[in-house]
């Protein structure tokens, strides 16, 4: 079972809160990149596109951790530990419009290329840590 | 010899630059934690307390990841991967008070507590990726 995230700190998923998602790479090494977030009151959603780095680390490693910060407070965030349990292209498109909405106030995602196809990743949290400063 | 940080990202060492480091737990768990950073001209610096989750992982496991952000913008970051190259007290305390300085306008760290002893991790880049949007 998958743990909850704490009601006080659900509100990042309705600000433009940057998660910093960690994701293992070969060997030892690790990859941290910015992304956009989202809840589904279960599991952390990220999104990416078919075959890039993330897309194809996260097929292979579903271990990831998301630093998920409050962009009012550096030192507000949320840190999930997790595993990726579903990939999915279902509801992807909708989902990166949505993400586009919220953090950019845009109809539409506006990075698309021809050819893409958006992932969807549903991280389910193993362990949740707060930080409240 | 570790890889050089591009001259084009160096003024993130002077801005309030945010670092989310990532460290290995036990089994594939990583935390990731926002963190002061600096730089050496060869390594970057993080700093730390003698005794804490992040001192004995990275005692124990060399590979980090930093993602170095823009306080301006989220979209503009350095990501350093590397190996804790040397752990010391020598200069930590000095280290830290110059991170107060930088990061909160304060003659010095405000935050010590009776037996702290400042720790100093110089990671030796490896990999570095930069990203300016």
């Amino acid at each position: 079972m998958p743990v909850s995230i704490p009601e006080s700190h659900l509100d990042l998923f309705e600000k433009k809160s940057i998660a910093y998602l960690a994701v293992h790479l070969s060997g030892d090494a690790m990859m941290v990149n910015p992304v956009w977030c989202s809840f589904d009151g279960t599991h952390v959603l990220v999104n990416s596109v078919e075959g890039r780095l993330k897309d194809r680390v996260m097929r292979k490693h579903p271990a990831v951790t998301l630093c998920i910060t409050d962009p009012d407070n550096s030192f507000r965030y949320l840190e999930v530990r997790g595993k990726v349990a579903e990939i999915t292209t279902e509801g992807a498109l909708e989902n990166i419009n949505a993400l586009a909405k919220r953090y950019l106030g845009a109809d539409e995602y506006p990075y698309m290329r021809p050819g893409d196809v958006r992932v969807l990743y549903k991280i389910a949290p193993e362990k949740v840590n707060v930080m409240a400063m």
